[in-house]
């Protein structure tokens, strides 16, 4: 497959370096070649988060994310951080109810009740690093879904693997749709309703 | 703190990376920088397992390690692959169960009961990975126990943080031990025994 670049940010204790850990390992399922990372500055005891994928098939001379291809953010900091002075390519997907603040696009933005869809749909909030990975799985459109989930099945905690793997199809369905409604952007941008499964 | 850079290397299951993402929050509390990373490549379909961290009070300006202060290796293949080749001054921390073919150094080599004191003191290897922290922050020498025991609580799976905690302070004075032990490490070698705690 083509290099592609994840960028997953939010704040500590959204479990965002697990997702990340199973995005490597799905693309290791799926064959590629993969390198993980968290560079923790400052800004960590702050609680910032950030974790970073590179997938591909060929060799990963660079190992830090320089042009991503996608940039998930869970927080109103993370996006002002991390959302703004992205290429026009660069996917950019936020979530609806954590990033209230959103700067237009004219493409690839995404506002996705992500938080919301774990709250709402799994009963915990928790789940929603998982939702958000099946997301970027989705969007990413080079990872077999089976290989995801046999990796969210082999990382997630003990007694969780059934709920994960719930989050993870719930995910991939909103990053589905999402794309599927790519033309019809902004109308599901005003809401979430829009943009529920 | 002056710049350390680590090795945690084995097989896939025996929890390395979740040990350096431990380590790498450990970092974060004691105030340092920090990059903390994963490459997969063909090799990590076989089973094998390598994780980095690299700690420093500098901008850490190279994400990947270069020239490694401490290589930790919990499998023979591990070993070979990452044991040999160090230079004089990088420290070698290799199980003393599953690493049976060592080859000799002048200095800085320790083969420890990491697998073996989780198995007989905690009743499950599966907290090898704990104790390999213990020894591989006690050999650091420049984070407190305080930070490394947070980043444990921290991060432990649900319901395991007593037996973590317990684990990372076998593995603390495991390492403290074998680094007071230095100039009679030859002895220690011949057997688990005299670095048994």
């Amino acid at each position: 497959m083509a290099k592609q670049e994840f960028l997953l940010t939010g704040t500590g204790g959204q479990g965002l370096i697990l997702a990340a850990i199973m995005l490597a390992e799905a693309g290791i399922y799926a064959g590629q070649n993969v390198v993980q990372s968290q560079s923790y500055g400052p800004e960590a005891r702050g609680g910032a988060s950030r974790a970073e994928v590179i997938i591909g098939n060929e060799a990963i001379r660079y190992p830090k994310v320089e042009k991503p291809t996608l940039v998930l953010t869970l927080s109103q900091e993370a996006y002002k951080k991390y959302g703004l002075n992205l290429t026009e390519d660069a996917i950019l997907v936020v979530d609806s109810s954590q990033v209230n603040e959103v700067k237009p696009r004219s493409k690839n933005l995404y506002s996705l009740p992500i938080t919301k869809t774990a709250r709402t749909r799994l009963g915990s909030e928790q789940s929603a690093n998982v939702v958000a990975l099946g997301v970027v799985a989705s969007f990413s459109g080079q990872i077999p879904m089976e290989d995801v989930l046999q990796a969210v099945r082999q990382r997630a905690p003990k007694g969780t693997a059934e709920q994960n793997v719930k989050a993870l199809e719930l995910g991939w369905q909103l990053g589905l749709k999402a794309g599927a409604k790519q033309d019809d952007r902004h109308s599901q941008n005003e809401g979430d309703e829009q943009c529920r499964i």
